[in-house]
């Protein structure tokens, strides 16, 4: 069996910085698993005035004082991107591409993604809609998919990966093509995604503006997965999970702190919830040991 | 008329100061009343590691930086004990001895006090307790007084002040005399206070552990007021200021922030409250101008 953590923290920005911190003052076993860039849109930040004690820091700046906070803390976070988590009684397993992790308590932490569901994305889900080419790949060997890429890289390394397992691979990057040279069996689409079609419960067709491309698995890559979809039944409310005043959800053991919890996106909110999620898990974790 | 100020923040502790942040960056007219030392046990802290950006910094030297970001910010902060505050329709007037305030939001982030109300210490207020010497010191020229002292500093100043008033004054501080001399009329207590006794809803003794002084005014010098004698109308539990996911407490345009929202009583928490706190008010500003 896989080594089970106490708890697993899902997302390496402030929110999920923070949480660990309590987590490693009560000596609790964790793993934090986390995109390559913690925080893009801390990183981008130019200047951040509110959170107290550094007027006037550049947000790039701030992440890497974060980052070593963290690390002279013995914190190491590992570079992976949770697909989804699964609850399993008692415990909790996280899946990133083919790997498996194990924990009692799970904090949320994975930001926000502003960009609406595809009409008919939750439809198709497990019928055709995937986050994970990785995960659900090989299961489209010979076909026909769509990949529509929200993110700045990991989309095209899922994009990369499905081409040598697909026959064709339509391929929609929200942000552009960069420099990127297409692929021999991949079609850059023009138009934007608008929609799903299919029949009896199967994908047959994704929607573009003026035309449709005939795929049986769609793709869909964001930086931030989805939370309802992360952990199957969340309770979220206008895309963001509903916690109390503890940061506890509606999934016992699962706890969420940060932007992916909702309104004002605020640094200082992030690091503040982390903290109190934080608490929580280790108040959970010391109840079901008692 | 006084300046009406769009918002007062009593308290300078992390959340106080952390409102002030958004306010400052909203526009907004405000002052922040604090104490002399903004938060006592911040700065009695000797090393804190779980402030995101500051591993294992000292209490004192985080306190400053703090208060250097504030200032930074032009944001000053006037050393005032605010004893009440009285919601008038749409504006507050908060007293800090015998100056006034004028606000048309207000954010509460008094922190928290552990000290129990004496037993009795509801029953009469307004009827002979008082929590402000100099506020209502006068009514009580030539009686006898007592007077409890939480505080470091402050009971002794007020004691002070009343001795010049008042026939006798009862004076039992809680953190001991210190190195100081009693005055001519000041009997210093040795016994514990534990409650009070009146008839017809007038005070009329002290009760202490062995004994019992005949007093007509309780003097209750806390470093925080209490939260629901601060504000009258105020919704509290278990001495904790009850708040809504933005901050919002049941008295409309009154916000609160920090430990005085109940626990965990947590650095992180205070700072990302009071943001959110501001925030709010920032809105509620908004929406009445409009």
């Amino acid at each position: 069996m896989e080594k089970r953590f106490d708890a697993l923290i899902i997302g390496c920005g402030p929110a999920g910085l923070s949480a660990a911190l309590n987590l490693q003052i009560r000596k609790k076993s964790f793993l934090i698993l986390g995109s390559k860039v913690c925080s893009p849109w801390l990183e981008k930040a130019e200047r951040i005035d509110n959170y107290l004690g550094f007027p006037g820091i550049n947000g790039t700046a701030l992440r890497d004082l974060f980052l070593d906070h963290v690390k002279k803390m013995d914190i190491s976070i590992q570079s992976e991107k949770v697909s989804s988590i699964y609850h399993l009684g008692d415990f909790f397993v996280a899946k990133s591409g083919t790997k498996e992790y194990e924990s009692k308590a799970i904090i949320i932490a994975t930001g926000v993604h502003i960009e609406k569901p595809l009409e008919g994305e939750n439809d198709y889900l497990g019928r055709g809609v995937s986050y994970c080419a990785t995960c659900d790949g090989p299961l489209y060997r010979d076909k026909k998919v769509a990949l529509v890429d929200f993110t700045e890289e990991e989309g095209w390394e899922e994009a990369t990966f499905l081409s040598e397992i697909v026959d064709k691979i339509f391929y929609y990057p929200v942000k552009g093509m960069k420099t990127r040279t297409p692929l021999s069996n991949m079609e850059v689409l023009q138009e934007k995604p608008l929609a799903l079609e299919g029949k009896d419960d199967k994908l047959q067709a994704l929607v573009l503006e003026n035309s449709t491309v005939p795929v049986e698995g769609l793709f869909i890559i964001r930086e931030t997965q989805r939370a309802d979809v992360l952990l199957p039944g969340l309770e979220t409310k206008q895309g963001a999970i509903v916690v109390d005043e503890n940061m506890a959800t509606n999934v016992p053991g699962a706890f969420a702190a940060g932007d992916c919890t909702g309104k004002p996106y605020q640094l200082a909110k992030a690091v503040g919830q982390g903290g109190i999620a934080s608490l929580s898990a280790v108040s959970f974790l010391d109840s079901r040991r008692a």
